[in-house]
């Protein structure tokens, strides 16, 4: 993964960073008449490529190499969220009006809120699991009917065509709502989630469109059997579901229901969206724990207790509205023993002796390797896709071949291979005859005719000798391939279920390993499935401690926190070793400027100056509206610091304003929209914190607004609406106190300032972003990225 | 808890601190030569009280009237610890020197030292326990023969006797210990430890003589018989375990170990405490989960992936060894069922109706009721104590008459309530038949007869009506307050375990009156007691999420969670509608200024000039050693701005001097110490950052440091060895704003600057900690605390 930028290593050096500031700085000292010149030559230098030299380790890749596919580009397309609050004078006018009546009101409403997505949440999640129940016992109960029917008459291809047909149909409806309704919503989504947790704004990631086809989607590839799950989808869902509750509106449907009108911003919406997340971690897994957990370890960089809280609660409520419905459904009301989606049933009695923990972390390390090998087969898969698939219908026609392919392996390999067990013994749904004996059932049948879910928990809770070792050991290099494979399809699937299905089998296998050394020693196939599944599923997305809690809870199992923790570090630290985590590797390929959790290490030698982007676009704090008007058309900046203007005494002359407030152009759209002007405005009444709001999330853009040209010669007084005391770093600031700054209050635009507070540059999270670790070959260092417009 | 206010309201308006502005910034345009009596002003000021007038509410009292516990009132002595590293030139030096395998060095034995940890808490919690079963084994066995022996004979005041001694003996050694040798040590340790956390410097909290007394003074007190627990203790041993084993050093045996050097400071200690309260918690309750969310509730600011995740390690290990070492001391090796010191036993068969849930809930509300009640007396008890009890053998006594006065109630209560129960099902150790029929025992003295934590396993698992109403109604009386009188002595015990008792007592009362009203229902007394237990420990101690977790590992019950957090939030929300948790109560007695999770709300119009402490000492870069030394000892503060010589251009004068840095005290106290001055030192290669960490924790006095007077004309120049680029803020920011900045960073010093990046006036916690919540009567505000130096 590393050639790319070795190879290309020599070839093109870029003009030096140093070279670049002393170009612009020169341009800077123009007038503001010369402004439109100078924002159009910064467009210009942004729509290419930043390259930058330095003493530290360089990415470098000339502007025609960059193509889809590359590690180490970040996308210049993604804008961040606005976590930081703006206390500007409407916000403050607002709770001086409002007193503390308005924070204990909005204080329930949040609380009520939560209730409600744990519940919706919880109910989505019911819809989706019932309708795969249903249409798969349909589907599988007739396969296997048809299998049993056939054979005798050596007709086999008749079940074998049903069964293309039943897999076929359903991922390719899925598919198509998937690649031509909302592209998004494919995959598990979780890397989506944790990106707009991060504070990256995502496009469409939480939008009621891709709820839709995210739960018609997963319904449609769990039953049309690809080698994917329902609970990654779930997260996602949870996360759509908070979004949209929390707004009190759905700009889809068009409909203000003008409730909750305070919760409408980025920090309040990012704030739903973890415990959404949360609700729906724990009703996919029944583990509300886990959930809180989940969120917190992918998402939140500050930890607020409140907030913590609120989403302990709507998980703890979504397991137990999910438990509800689900024990209902299964004609047990009120027993409650549904807590979650998957259900892989309980381990009561499950003890460990201490000489099976060496076991364990080498089976760790085992699923560490899988994992980074996994990781790899479906990077390049993806990268082959993002190049060459990218018409839709290629890629419907992609995931019905997967689906084909799925069937025809299955068909084969239980066809292949006769593994006859007595009945009776195995709890199997539909015992399927095959070629056995009578009153013998084919196991490698009933693996596959069930959802790969109710696989897991066969796997699991087996009894010994259920299945035989070249069974296992077949079916983990086939489901091993064709979840890689089917990972990354135009379809809403997740890895969860596929990759323990994977990682069970070969624990099962190690078990039965451990019996022939030691056949003496009580050697329970299930525990040893649990724990390579766990380090199947540690290794490919290095999650750890919410991984840890989520297994816990869904095997009901708090004892084992050792065995678990010790195999998931084991994995993490082998798979680490070769590459990212599943999801960080996604991320990194479509270019998402993401902040790690940490600054790289050796970086305090990199200071704001060089960091920051330069020069700024500035605004005075009485600016004329034309001036406005121009810049929002031609820069694609989000924010503006707000100057004095530029001394210009006989003794001191400056370059550069001194900072005043910090400005956000949706700001200025809305002041422009509601012509908000020293000259026509009189009604300041009227102008409040929810003028600014009602537009939340989608504003129009400059080129929606009509400004006559007398308005053009208008002023606005900028200082009632901007953010009067944005944080600010001195130009000698290291890398890592920006970094720490930036995260730890969750920032969008960080001015640097220089001695005498004048604002000489501006840091956003691309800039941060762009500085990572690279190791190599026991080596360690910061690498550059570029910022591509590109990709 | 008001009165105090409300009383002094109008008694003496202070000037207000804009008076205070005038009159001092008048002082500071003196020349540097009046320094000192700049200083010597400011001292003065700072020795009495600052208070404050503003529109908003103050809290006003006369200077005469200020006296030991109050809640209203911050101590000026608690200094901060320095969380926020310094970049200085030494420390990038290092980093350039030592390069990625120095990082990678250090992670490993971060690791490992956190291995250490869990290792030693785990130990430590096991000589406790150990010592602690042993001891009350020999104790109650004794004492229930000797009742049953001397009732026949009428001479029941030898058991009694006996029994006086036994309890009044361990007693008197414990709170000897704790009363002469470390005062630190008395009470649960959790408050003092959530202070650290928060960054707080306690004197001695972390040191080997507190937890030796903590250890053998929590022996002592639950041997005794007094109402305390040792799971608070083990928190604090945690803590103590950790800034111990990671610094690679003693003080206490004067003892360097060259190792870990590079983890000795505030920052790098800080974290390690975290994971050893974190695997004290894990140890005491079996908890590794709750154990992390512990550490993150009570302590954390800023959440952190890795340091998360080596605390669960931490955590894990710790009931581990806890696990292997009690298994082999109750004969099973290997059987590894004790994980934890509080063994509740675990729920198996354990399930709800849904019809139960709002009796849980009004369960959860009487327990919030029952804790505000229990934490109002214990903290009128303990400002009686504050105020009275201040001699070192009142307070020894004070202990031994709770001791006598525990077997005295117990004694009466056996004594006066007949209640037998026939032997054989439930399965009390000592069976004492007192005055019951032969085949029978009294049931009370089964209670009092053994350590209170066993008592709460009775009531957890003891078989229905094994317990008549009128004794338990009686004991929930009588430990009540014995627990509200017994929690604050001079010994070392926490409240988890007397307050679970007491919860659990009435908890099953419920269960028998659930019987009276609905004799069908199947009412489990088991689970009333649990919910009782959590409903009390809720209300009194206000914890939630891990709160929650920690219960549901300790019973084993993974699927209890929805009853138990409606539990928790009912209690949470009742008991703070009266007052705070017991923990922020005595945090606001000892008047340490915490700070809490979010800033006040209404608070966004105070700014940070009427926030700030000024004028601030500031130093120049290179300064004067003479006036280094003078202000080091006229001055209490712990932070220095570094600033450029005011100008005094012809067209510009300016006051205040330009920010370049911030230095601490304690870096000056070394620099004089090693003589770093410009004249003297010629060998700078051997000024590296591991000279400024020797000292660390301790650093001398100034009045330890000769300085000749020729040494004092000298120069030294701070730029090598401050922090040049502090956090600052502008004095427009808001108090949220500087709170937030603040709290997520863990700073210490926030130099305050004006438009032009001059320093005027500095931030310090308690600067913010001062601006507190008010809720009073449906009303809602913020109020200014005072700060005294005389508590």
């Amino acid at each position: 993964m590393e050639e790319n930028e070795d190879a290309n290593q020599e070839n093109h050096v870029a003009p030096s960073r140093a070279t670049r500031f002393r170009n612009l700085s020169s341009i800077s000292h123009a007038s503001n008449e010369d402004l439109n010149a100078i924002i159009t030559i910064t467009s210009n230098e942004d729509s290419g490529l930043i390259l930058s030299s330095s003493v530290r380790r360089r990415v470098q890749i000339s502007k025609e190499k960059i193509q889809t596919g590359s590690l180490n580009v970040l996308s210049a397309k993604y804008e961040s969220l606005d976590y930081d609050p703006c206390e500007n004078y409407l916000f403050l006018d607002e709770e001086r009006k409002k007193g503390y009546k308005f924070i204990v009101q909005k204080n329930i409403a949040r609380w009520f809120v939560f209730l409600l997505i744990g519940m919706v949440t919880a109910l989505i999640a019911c819809v989706i699991d019932i309708s795969i129940e249903e249409l798969s016992t349909i589907k599988y109960a007739a396969l296997s009917k048809s299998v049993d029917k056939y054979v005798t008459q050596g007709k086999l291809y008749v079940p074998y065509m049903l069964w293309i047909f039943s897999n076929v149909v359903p991922v390719l409806i899925g598919s198509i709502l998937v690649a031509y309704l909302e592209p998004i919503a494919a995959g598990s989504g979780i890397p989506q989630v944790k990106c707009y947790l991060n504070g990256v704004k995502i496009p469409r990631v939480v939008r009621i469109r891709t709820l839709f086809v995210k739960s018609v989607g997963v319904i449609c590839s769990v039953v049309g059997g690809l080698a994917g799950g329902k609970e990654g989808p779930m997260i996602h869902s949870g996360a759509v579901v908070a979004a949209g509750l929390s707004q009190g509106k759905s700009t889809t449907f068009n409909k203000d229901f003008k409730i909750f009108q305070y919760f409408r911003d980025d920090h309040e919406k990012r704030d739903f969206v973890s415990g959404g997340a949360a609700a729906g971690v724990s009703a996919a897994f029944g583990a509300p724990v886990g959930g809180v957990l989940f969120s917190l370890e992918e998402g939140t960089s500050f930890w607020n207790q409140g907030l913590t809280w609120r989403t302990f609660f709507a998980s703890v409520i979504s397991t137990f509205t999910l438990n509800i419905v689900l024990s209902a459904y299964h004609g047990v009301p009120g027993n409650l023993n549904y807590p979650g989606l998957l259900n892989l049933g309980k381990f009561e009695s499950f003890s460990y002796r201490i000489f099976e923990l060496p076991i364990f972390v080498l089976m760790g390390a085992v699923g560490g390797l899988f994992g980074a090998l996994w990781n790899h087969i479906n990077y390049k898969i993806t990268v082959f896709r993002m190049r060459y698939v990218q018409r839709k219908w290629l890629k419907v026609v992609e995931a019905c071949i997967v689906a084909a392919v799925s069937a025809t392996v299955g068909f084969l390999m239980m066809f292949t291979i006769n593994d006859c067990k007595p009945l009776g013994l195995d709890p199997t749904k539909y015992p399927t005859q095959l070629y056995c004996d009578d009153g013998k059932y084919n196991v490698l049948a009933s693996i596959w005719f069930q959802t790969p879910e109710a696989s897991v928990r066969s796997l699991f809770h087996d009894p010994p000798n259920t299945h035989n070792a070249l069974s296992l050991a077949s079916f983990v290099v086939v489901y091993f391939f064709l979840a890689a494979w089917t990972f990354g399809l135009a379809s809403s699937n997740g890895l969860f279920i596929p990759t323990l299905l994977t990682g069970a089998a070969w624990g099962r296998l190690v078990s039965i390993g451990m019996f022939y050394i030691f056949p003496d020693s009580l050697v329970h196939p299930g525990k040893y499935a649990l724990i390579g599944a766990a380090a199947q599923l540690g290794g490919v997305v290095r999650m750890t401690i919410s991984l840890t809690v989520i297994i816990m809870e869904t095997t009901g199992n708090i004892t084992f926190a050792l065995p678990l923790i010790l195999t998931l570090i084991a994995a993490k630290w082998t798979g680490d070793f070769f590459n990212e985590g599943i999801y960080d590797t996604l991320i990194q390929l479509s270019g998402v400027p993401l902040l790690p959790w940490e600054p790289p290490p050796l970086a305090h030698n990199i200071y704001a100056s060089e960091v920051m982007s330069h020069p700024v676009v500035t605004l005075q704090c009485v600016e004329n509206v034309g001036h406005i008007v121009e810049l929002l058309k031609l820069s694609s900046y989000n924010g503006f610091p707000v100057v004095d203007p530029p001394l210009t005494d006989q003794t001191e002359i400056t370059t550069y304003g001194r900072i005043r407030g910090l400005i956000l152009k949706w700001q200025l759209i809305i002041i422009l929209k509601n012509k908000i002007f020293n000259e026509t405005c009189d009604d300041w009444d009227n102008i409040t914190a929810s003028k600014f709001r009602d537009e939340y999330p989608r504003y129009p853009t400059i080129d929606e607004i009509s400004i006559s040209d007398e308005e053009k010669t208008y002023f606005v007084d900028l200082r009632p609406f901007m953010n009067p005391s944005p944080f600010t770093i001195l130009h000698s600031a290291s890398l890592p106190r920006m970094f720490t700054l930036f995260r730890a209050l969750g920032l969008r635009h960080l001015p640097i300032v220089n001695d005498t507070n004048e604002v000489i540059g501006m840091v956003t999270r691309k800039d941060l972003a762009r500085y990572r670790v690279w190791k190599h070959r026991g080596r360690m260092g910061v690498e550059e990225l570029l910022i591509s417009k590109e990709i």
